[in-house]
């Protein structure tokens, strides 16, 4: 590499300057403040862990492994990995660091390192920022975790136009089970729905026991009572489906009374992340953006992998897509050399003000600082601050 | 790995939960807000660059490069370097993302990560925090920089019983060049010095040519008039010595006005980091802590490596050193459940009030919030928060 390349950086990573940083570190403080007063007591993750306690996810989510960079631990030998998702480490918390009896509430914010790109056009280390809830098997806890997640979006000023997505793997699932299909039968619908190939749906599940409702599912993905008009009787009447379908259509009547001007979309086969929930999932969608502003869903159990196997909830989101596009104005006020007692309470008394304050080094001008937008100076024996 | 032990972390490596997280978030949120009404702004750098880009102070700072974590990237095949020091970074966006004309000054705090601890008891993911100065070789830069890295230490409530300690690594350096040493002399003499050894510096002085000064270097190390007293003329004349010296001598004058009770301590023939500073170097130390709390100094011209070579100092501290110890209490405000409208209120209202507010979920009784502090309790109809 060249010296004249080495200020280059790799795809997917970049700088954040200081009209943004300052844009982000507001951001990430008020949203971390409205976490704590909802209840979610901030944990900082480490960066490093062994591989294994970082895939309590990957066993059923080959992503996240792929997506994690590997290093060799020279003390022990071991693989580690760099986080690429806090959602396990938080979970490994709850389960053996900090194992509260009862309902955990925890948030965080920490980038995160992808090995790819998980998107067209998208960083490979976000900045991560998410609430977790542990312990409630609730509707409630469902219901508070959107809520919380769409104020957020609201606190940082981008609820105008979104609309929240809300899918239960349980419906399919349960009724697979009912049915009783092979894998390959699954894997096949599973395909189908996600292509929403409604012709190829009709003629696929003609012969296949459940079948009508299979087509159901698929043909009535977005609307829970058509849905329901159109499923037998048996499968209406499944546990497992019913709890699922009970804790969807809770959910929207909920959330709906909640944020009576929120577009509310379902979709019972979105199966995004189907290895990994096991309940209600939901994302929030900006107009005119194709990725979810934040996103989260049920995964009951994760703290097996260490030991404690608990309800759990959660969502997160990237705080750099959050505040895109946004800068903010710097005041910086310069200020003449010298140590006189009143020079120096006045730089003190504009810092307390809020204003950044440079006082000029050597024999430095104004033109040293041309970012600069005031200076102070002395009228009349009185230090006043100046718009340039 | 049994899943018993999946909760395990690396050694240097730690979780950081809610009483301590709090403390160092606000620890965080104050220092870069000082740092910002001193004038520097703030950047957040990339978690892994090309590792030619990091390794701008480790071409002659091997000791970074062995503590550099590296990956493959999967997008170029190049490799990657996990950062383990910040200060590269902010140079190289001096040098060339944001290059200023002018004095440009930055501040930055995040996670960086050492392949093995950087001594007895330490962690491998300080939460480094610094602040930067560029473009500006002036003595005042050199001060406005101690006395910004005292003021963080006040800030932090660390203050008393500190000490500073200055040394300038052009001394020495201006010294050998002008008795035209050879690299093995040069190297005996900084082993001597850095052993405290000083018989032995008597002895292989004697016959060395300026052997009286660089004997008067080790003996008079701590005492700038002594030392000046026990030179020789022509070395006192040597324009790169007698920079070096007037440096470190105003610093002291210029600091222990600004700090008059402030302990500072000179040592010239102290050469840490010897190879990646070129002038002032300083440590601000806490009664019975071996490592400094935080530490800096000029390296000049290390945006060379970029293509823009610029006067540079700065300081660095680690937020978790700056934190040791302290815990915050947290205020948990358990309320019943409900929709109704004034309860609502009463929630939003105490939160506003800074409370973090938990409504119960489900059927969970106060027994599920163990960290409670407080309670939401009807009061003959009016909602109060009581402690428990």
């Amino acid at each position: 590499m060249p010296i004249s390349e080495t200020w280059l950086l790799p795809d997917g990573v970049a700088d954040v300057l200081p009209e943004q940083a300052q844009v982000i570190e507001t951001l990430r403080r008020d949203a971390l403040d409205f976490l704590a007063s909802r209840g979610y007591q901030l944990v900082y993750t480490p960066f490093i862990e062994y591989i294994e306690s970082l895939s309590s996810l990957s066993e059923s989510n080959q992503d996240l492994d792929l997506a994690t960079f590997k290093v060799i631990d020279q003390l022990s030998g071991r693989l580690l990995g760099v986080r690429a998702d806090m959602t396990p480490q938080v979970a490994r918390i709850d389960a053996h660091v900090h194992p509260v009896e009862g309902v955990a509430r925890y948030c965080y914010a920490g980038t995160v390192l992808h090995t790819k790109p998980q998107g067209f056009n998208t960083t490979r280390s976000p900045l991560q920022l998410g609430a977790e809830l542990f312990g409630s098997d609730s509707i409630d806890a469902d219901v508070e975790m959107v809520d919380v997640m769409l104020s957020l979006i609201e606190k940082a000023g981008l609820a105008a136009g979104t609309h929240l997505d809300l899918g239960h793997v349980g419906l399919f699932r349960s009724l697979v089970k009912h049915a009783g299909l092979t894998k390959a039968v699954e894997s096949h619908l599973s395909d189908l729905y996600q292509r929403k190939a409604l012709p190829e749906l009709a003629e696929f599940t003609q012969e296949l026991k459940f079948g009508s409702d299979f087509y159901a599912l698929g043909r009535y993905s977005s609307d829970l009572d058509a849905l329901q008009t159109h499923l037998s009787a048996e499968v209406l009447a499944d546990e497992a489906f019913k709890h699922a379908f009970d804790v969807l259509k809770t959910t929207q009547v909920e959330i709906q009374s909640r944020w009576p001007n929120l577009h509310i979309g379902i979709d019972v086969v979105e199966l995004r992340s189907y290895h990994y929930h096991t309940g209600l999932m939901y994302a929030v969608y900006a107009p005119n953006r194709a990725a979810p502003l934040a996103q989260g869903g049920r995964y009951d159990g994760i703290g097996q992998h260490f030991g404690r196997a608990r309800p759990a909830t959660g969502f997160s989101c990237d705080l750099y897509a959050l505040s895109a596009g946004q800068f903010t104005d710097l005041n910086v006020v310069v200020a003449p050399k010298g140590t006189a007692a009143d020079l120096l309470e006045a730089i003190s008394n504009a810092r307390i003000q809020g204003f950044s304050v440079i006082q000029l080094l050597g024999n430095d001008s104004l033109n040293s600082v041309p970012h600069a937008t005031h200076q102070l100076v002395n009228v009349a024996g009185e230090w006043k601050v100046e718009k340039i």
